[in-house]
């Protein structure tokens, strides 16, 4: 790394001395994003607003945007109109969106005031599109060329207009009605003859999405494609804004960030992490827990009726392998539930493919189940043999009989203990089955009724597994211990 | 969308009737990567190799790119070494590199026998890199500039030799002793006027990776920067690559599939899903789970003791709530290792937040496990009265006493009642609460330890809050039932 660094510290006692040629240097060779978070922490909004009347305005728009949305409210109730106009004036649309949305009212207020009455029209409608659509990330500075423009004509039009677009490397191609009729890449611009025409240049293989598109399809389209921005259409088909790659960075970190956290049951937090009160996370786990807890009910029901039965008073030894079962089945359908969340996810496969997916599940779960079977057997044997679980073949609540004090060689014992690791295994064999079986239909079923399959997947796979691997669990028992 | 779909049947049908225009204006208004699928599922190789002869170059080199692994081996073993050699020429190195590491060993030495010797020179290098470093992802075909140029002298260097480098967005200028001095964005060479000179428009604000630097820390600058490219610098901080950020935008993917996997105890698979035999996931799946069947030994051990403790056997029906303690604790645990994990993966926060994150999470756990206290109480007493759990105070093992045919309104059956909601309770307080306790630390602690805390924490978290828990129940029981 080149750059150099600037802390908090630096800045103020720059600030203090008023040294105006020192914080103008800095702002020549430190990356913005550093010297926005060292202003983050400043505590003086004077000194903010400093700032902003010291350095040039090249740098005092990206630095607006780079700040913490705390700090913005901070500068915005402390600048004057015109400042305030000026920094607004500067900032991309969709920004500026994303900062009102997290405004309070009067701020709100100020800044729709300072802003142009097309613009403010522009901002209204972008604050109605719904929540992780393409309407509601897009960008509306955008670069339109028209088709029978030549090289030189576009790359004159484009020194003209260009600063003041989101991007200029993606161009978008319109006829003479306005419709859009091919993209085109800045390189290939730069690359043609000064006197070749739009129209034979650009791409017509381009592919566009809807104001309504789920962000998610947006970023997978931008990734399949290998896209540096994708045009949205409104639903008369008319162009009205852009999405570039980096916005779509974030939009695959926060579906990634969504799937984490449906499988581990807990809501996705709005802010950063950071910004988070310990109530606001609490908000995000009570209901989960709370709806497991009740669904859990069916789990308490199943081992209390269990409990009474008469192989289970019989042989306790096997109520202490209950968590061993349930855990075991839990892990098992929980890989196979997080493979098929993050293949739906990244396009890896769609519920189309169902019978494709259902078939590889199937045999991998017979394999895996299979080394299970044979593993726990021999574990579970271990464990009896060692007096890690106490059995007593004379007295079922008695000590343990090990290998340490040799009362565990007889053909009894040996055929007790055979008895229970079998039961444990085989129903281990049975638990883990279902539960890879269970994982992979659920989430392709959601999938394909068009719901978030992290979401409502995974409650239901624990409850479903935990109660056929108890019952499976009291079937085997019976067979093994009053049948055999 | 604009773009028209094109099926395999319909390919194989062109190549059949030998339709070339046709053939040629699909590939006009397709995307490649659709066609490129769409070859994928041709049986014949022949077919493919005609395809590859029919049409423009400048569309054959994207096109192989975006073929399957397996069908361009195929297409490796059927092309003359003619044929091969132009394809190999037109690749990317980076992407040539990855192709390599997917191929038998005998296509290798066919893909090396036709490229350059410095070529190969670079091959064998790149694949040196250890994975999931800069080194490995990087791409050797950037386009660097001196720094005493003028823009319009740029501008014609760029036109020159451009189209042979990954991208010209980012410009990367350089001095007389080939160091690496600046940056500078396309879009800033095309504002600036022709005879500029470029180390007065260069940002000297740039970062750089180094070659052994993780590609999770490149992706995280990047995303920070909003770059579009990266310089990769050697250990004598001399320029040898760039990273793009659609390399990254796989980065980042591939990271979260990755953070997903470890949370639900899978090795992330190598290939797609649909590429990965049963047998290849078994593999992924098994050894989690024997390790996961191991660690729940300690469970097993303690439940089996506890069995066998006074008071349990007193009150049966404790131990019908174990799964239910069990589930909560590793619940409320998993929504607090979900937070952690993400939120260092996506740098919200580094271990040196250390104090910032446990006192957030330590009230957060206060207020959960204070509801799930006050909820599970009120909870449990229901499922009491209403023989959900058969609770019967004057034959433990008896039918449930319940408010339909009342028997239970009794002081001693509603005494009885709320000592066992309030141990399970109470318990479940202490459950959650050291679940989220220890789910803050040991990522933190093994993110400070520089090791994935993704994969190590999870199964510890399990095992560790299982067996506190238990303990705690038995404490909590035998103070409820024998000493009050």
């Amino acid at each position: 790394m080149e750059n150099e660094l600037i802390s908090t510290e630096q800045l103020v006692q720059l600030i203090e001395t008023k040294n105006v040629k020192e914080i103008r240097r800095i702002f020549e060779v430190v990356p913005t994003i550093d010297i926005a978070e060292a202003i983050d922490d400043i505590e003086d909004v004077k000194q903010i607003v400093f700032i902003f009347k010291t350095v040039k305005s090249e740098y005092t728009a990206d630095l607006f945007a780079e700040l913490h949305p705390d700090t913005k409210e901070k500068l915005i109730a402390a600048m004057s109109d015109s400042e305030l106009a000026d920094i607004i004036e500067s900032q991309f649309t969709d920004d500026l969106v994303d900062d009102i949305e997290d405004l309070p009212a009067n701020l709100v207020y100020r800044v729709l005031k300072n802003v142009s009455k097309e613009r403010r029209a522009t901002i209204n409608r972008l604050l109605n599109y719904k929540e992780n659509t393409a309407g509601s990330i897009m960008t509306t500075e955008f670069l339109v060329l028209l088709d029978t423009l030549s090289v030189d004509e576009a790359i004159a039009q484009i020194r003209k207009v260009g600063k003041t677009k989101e991007t200029i490397y993606t161009l978008f191609i319109i006829d003479k009605r306005r419709n859009l009729v091919g993209t085109l890449d800045l390189d290939d611009l730069i690359f043609a003859k000064g006197d070749e025409i739009l129209s034979d240049l650009m791409n017509r293989d381009f592919v566009t999405v809807n104001i309504n598109t789920d962000q998610e399809e947006v970023a997978n389209l931008i990734k399949r494609y290998d896209l540096n921005a994708i045009a949205v259409l409104n639903n008369e088909d008319r162009l009205v804004g852009i999405i570039t790659v980096d916005d779509i960075i974030d939009v695959i970190e926060q579906e990634a960030t969504e799937d984490v956290a449906a499988l581990s049951h807990v809501t996705p937090l709005e802010d950063s992490y950071l910004d988070t009160s310990p109530f606001s996370m609490a908000k995000k786990c009570v209901p989960w827990i709370i709806i497991l807890l009740i669904l859990g009910t069916f789990t308490t029901m199943v081992l209390d009726k269990l409990q009474d039965q008469a192989v289970f008073t019989m042989v306790p030894i096997l109520i202490a392998f209950v968590p061993t079962l349930m855990d075991t089945g839990g892990n098992a359908g929980g890989q196979t539930i997080a493979l098929m969340i993050r293949g739906l996810a990244t396009k890896e496969f769609t519920p189309r493919d169902f019978l494709k997916v259902i078939l590889k599940e199937v045999l991998t779960a017979l394999i895996v189940s299979s080394v299970i079977l044979v593993f726990s057997f021999l574990w579970f044997t271990m464990e009896q043999y060692t007096g890690i679980v106490g059995l007593n073949i004379n007295d079922p609540t008695g000590p343990a009989m090990t290998i340490w004090n040799k009362q565990c060689w007889s053909m009894d014992f040996f055929a007790h203990a055979v008895k229970v690791s079998a039961t444990v295994s085989i129903t281990l064999f049975a638990a883990s089955f279902i539960a890879k079986f269970v994982a992979v239909c659920l989430p392709l079923g959601v999938a394909a009724l068009k719901k978030d399959p992290a979401i409502v997947a995974q409650p239901l796979l624990t409850t479903i597994v935990d109660v056929l691997a108890l019952i499976s669990y009291l079937g085997i028992a019976t067979i093994a211990f009053t049948l055999i």
